[in-house]
């Protein structure tokens, strides 16, 4: 591994020390997951221009294998499990998009997956899940301890646990989205001012941040929560790990994490810029602009970026702007409640 | 303009002979729309490929200005309509996407539009048109003629009339989706063996299929239609145009034309394939596939070629097969239909 303290300091926001995670262990992700996640296009449109003022490039991860980002990571992790353990298993604990990403993954190369999920995640989710031969154990996400009942899931069968965000591994996947966004920027001849993308662990803002500082310096990459769940914003601000009170009560299942992720959180406190939080009201029109405009499937924490961008969150008028959906495993009835305002 | 005749005759079904529309008017309308059409992406999605046994690359012209292809053929009509003659306005028919091509070309081109639509066109596509700031007019589907109300609009402002499909310049904007077709495989390293899209009137599918004629000659392209509605595939068989009995009675209100256009004919009896017919049950599965696991929002015209593919209406397996989604603008409502099945 490249000793990345030898990367020129460019920005002082932008310098990377951490040796956790290098940009060649994000350059392996991307070839490991090559041919079996799909290298989702960089999208323009119109309306969306208009509207912010900006020039956005849309890189909808929606699109991605099982529906959200996560697939990468899963990937990129499970494939480096050892032949010999493989038949053991993977355990991992998920509202939804992990839990497909690790259940997809695990099909495609012959592993049994055990997923555990919240009793109220999303229906679509825990069938999708499911549906990829996974099995669902599900649990009280206010009153029992998801990581203690895959702990025990492991013990039974020796399986390897897939941490949804806070792995090594998990994050050079995830930060595959960075390489290609730096990638496809070039081709389209822009440089991008600024990046958002949903953030929950963590595990993909921090993997495209690392990617972007590498392959372009001169992005801000910022990380977008729910209002109560802006861990990750005030974390960064106190230069400390804080967590949220709130366990549940935001629509955005995929981002309601507790705490930031202990690796996740010691790059982006290098290389974030600022934090934005955005409210379940505008992650709902942000449902519906993305269904009527774009007509593109978003689920509610896959569109929290993009209701940054449409609510003027950040001053971007003039600028390009990378935008990040990350998911798009949405209930129809959450989508009628979007599109029924 | 080049004789197209000059053209080496690689393959008897692909000759083109016709003179109404060259190749080189899909690359001037190519250069006249960038910029302001999307160039829509060549999206790949493992589970359409695991479904079907085919490699399917997806051109989802939803994502295009307007939500239809039908942006570019009106753009770069409109877009020839001499200074002089702009204040006048444009007229068309349309049963909601080329209306909204029209009504978005012509309020970035500043010009007044009026747009002949039935009056049970869905709701969105009504109120999109009158979104891009077009006067609609409506009209009764089964008993009054849209064309000679339009006739009558154009006599009282002396506007342009621009018709839906039998038009070269409509057909050259259109083909610009098989032009990108073509250079996208290329990219990926593949050609085409099939390409299908959704026909009504037959001018997106007779310029993709000029455009493909030239720029990937070895692709095979094919019309699908509902099944009540295969004008085409009945009077490409039968070497002469014939008409639908039917003038309403399917969900794909995008592809309810009586008749092929005339120039849309004359090409396509050259250079298409087997057509295909799909029922209104096989489009719903498809708008719900499309939503469902490729997290893209397609109406039910739009979606008839899916559910070609889908249906195993064609012999696909091992292929390279590019999909037209052809547009996006479906009401709720009939979403709601679809995933309710």
């Amino acid at each position: 591994m490249t000793n990345v303290d030898s990367r020129p300091d460019q920005n002082k926001t932008k310098s990377y020390s951490g040796k956790v995670v290098s940009i060649e262990d994000v350059e392996a992700a991307a070839t490991r997951i090559r041919g079996e996640a799909v290298l989702t296009p960089l999208i323009r449109h119109p309306v969306l221009d208009e509207r912010t003022g900006a020039h956005v490039f849309i890189k909808p991860e929606s699109l991605q294998r099982s529906g959200s980002f996560k697939f990468r990571g899963a990937y990129n992790c499970l494939k480096q499990i050892p032949e010999a353990e493989r038949a053991n298993g993977v355990v991992a604990c998920s509202s939804g998009n992990h839990a497909q990403g690790v259940a997809a993954s695990a099909q495609l190369l012959g592993m049994p997956a055990t997923i555990v999920m919240p009793a109220d995640a999303p229906v679509i989710k825990l069938e999708r899940t499911r549906g990829y031969g996974a099995r669902v154990v599900t649990y009280d996400r206010e009153n029992e301890d998801r990581e203690a009942i895959a702990a025990r899931l492991c013990a039974e069968t020796d399986a390897t646990f897939v941490h949804p965000f806070n792995d090594p591994a998990v994050i050079a996947g995830q930060g595959t989205v960075g390489l290609e966004l730096a990638d496809q920027a070039a081709q389209n001849g822009v440089v991008l001012d600024d990046v958002l993308a949903c953030t929950g662990g963590g595990g993909l803002s921090s993997g495209i941040a690392l990617a972007l500082a590498f392959k372009s310096p001169e992005t801000v990459f910022h990380t977008v929560e729910p209002a109560l769940f802006d861990d990750y914003k005030r974390s960064l601000e106190a230069g400390a790990l804080l967590s949220n009170s709130a366990k549940s009560g935001s629509i955005c299942d995929a981002l309601l994490s507790e705490t930031p992720g202990e690796i996740g959180f010691s790059i982006l406190r290098q290389l974030a810029g600022e934090g934005v939080t955005v409210s379940d009201e505008e992650v709902l029109d942000a449902v519906a602009f993305a269904f009527t405009e774009l007509k593109l499937v978003v689920e509610p924490g896959g569109a929290a970026a993009l209701a940054a961008v449409l609510c003027g969150k950040l001053p971007l008028k003039g600028k390009n702007v990378g935008l990040v959906l990350t998911g798009g495993n949405i209930d129809p009835k959450m989508l009628l409640k979007a599109l029924s305002r």
